[in-house]
């Protein structure tokens, strides 16, 4: 999907929610552990009752590969039922990879081929033959970590130079000679507040994904006051409470629920654009 | 596998050989393909006729993943044999993850417990909470990437805070504090020459998995010279070099050749220590 495409379907459907599809079998509702496939059929609940509400979805893989062969079957599955039945919706694979480039090629080519997926996370710190293997698809883009919403994102990604740059902010600078707002975004965690507006200088016009809003801590209202642009340029995904706002059996429901209540706080968000 | 445990077959095996397993589809021998698993046919192979002269196996998940489900099987197969033919070997995922904390959680738990992996290479882009819950296990190791083999690494790994010291040097310091010599070794790659002695001056004991020797044009000589400790310190993968020395229906003895040549050398340079 195009970033003409993302933003048109973000101001249609009053909405730049993205639905983390992170099923831990601890966590999902117990009846459905009968079911064959259990992490499926909690995802395809969830999907179903979702869709109206978000413009994207976000697998972690790792949640997926804690179960082995078995979980990944789980995410083909997932991607494959989003593929066919909401071809529209833009499907982001969090698997936060970033290898030496023959490495990353095969990555690229799992993902955006095999998986026909729209977007990839890559963890920066190899540089940029790690990075532009997964830039040559038309339409496909990378998710680059920029700075992200946990507490160890201070270690090294506020790593300072001589004049002042951080870490997150040379990542910021030096991969837009590779990438470009159309084939390029960053994560920034929702718990970074103010630091949207220093993160603006620098990817003035580029898509944030940001994690971190409802379990993390982080304020919809402070990321938009501080992230949003024209374009709205935001994905901001929401995980442990839209897919476990209940564990019985209406759990598609409240999610469905859960995510309105975002949507509807997006779509006041979205009506202070002037464009 | 516990640090004196390793040290010790290193000296008994006059080895520190680590066999990448990365087998790509393209470029194994095409008699494979008419097998049921091509991919663990070969590995086996591979591993049958490197295993006296290794003490280390790192296969990358990449080549696996490549192929969904079908590879993960492969992998997890590959990994079921060297447990149960080959113990004594060190077994290292090549996996380069890193995530928010109750993600690196699952895992630590994919990766230690349900395949018993002896290492795990992560990526230390995010910080303490995304490298901390490797390291709560006994004889469990985390292989942190340091200073990579590759051109990228130069992008980021070399950013200079006000006082000279680079990011790498900052993740080996930082990172002390929350691992030992016992349970945490980092990647620093074989085409980095003379930087191994700086490496030693922030991490003097640890153990360091060396890639980049062979295809990627590190020298095995020069990676002893400035990196090799009183107890050896290293351990030194090479990949194509030896799974792919030919691909015709001998490739399995040629792989025995070329790691033996390589265990040779090793062993040469292991005599130069005065234990």
């Amino acid at each position: 999907m195009n970033r003409q495409e993302l933003i048109q379907k973000i101001f249609v459907k009053k909405s730049f929610l993205c639905v983390g599809l992170d099923p831990d079998i601890r966590k999902i509702p117990q009846h459905l552990l009968n079911e064959k496939d259990p992490i499926f059929t909690f995802n395809k609940a969830i999907i179903d009752a979702t869709a109206p509400y978000c413009v994207a979805y976000k697998p972690n893989l790792a949640f997926y590969e804690a179960l082995g062969v078995k979980g990944l079957a789980a995410f083909e599955r997932t991607v494959e039922y989003l593929r066919m039945r909401y071809p529209e919706h833009f499907v982001i694979a969090d698997a936060k990879r970033g290898d030496i480039g023959n490495t990353s090629e095969m990555y690229a080519r799992t993902f955006f081929e095999t998986y026909n997926l729209d977007a990839l996370t890559v963890a920066p710190y190899m540089g940029k033959d790690s990075i532009t293997p997964f830039l040559g698809y038309e339409g496909k883009w990378v998710v680059l970590l920029a700075l992200t919403s946990n507490k160890g994102s201070r270690d090294f990604q506020l790593f300072k130079n001589g004049e002042g740059r951080q870490l997150f902010e040379q990542v910021l600078i030096r991969s837009q000679r590779w990438g470009n707002e159309a084939n390029m975004m960053y994560v920034v965690g929702a718990t970074q507040g103010e630091a949207f507006q220093n993160i603006r200088r620098y990817a003035p016009n580029h898509f944030l994904l940001v994690p971190g809003v409802g379990a993390q801590g982080g304020c919809l209202h402070d990321v938009c006051r501080y992230g949003m642009t024209r374009d709205c340029g935001l994905l901001v995904n929401s995980s442990r409470g839209i897919i476990y706002a209940s564990s019985n059996i209406n759990f598609a429901d409240a999610a469905a629920v859960a995510a309105r209540a975002v949507q509807q706080e997006m779509a006041h968000e979205l009506e202070t654009i002037d464009r």
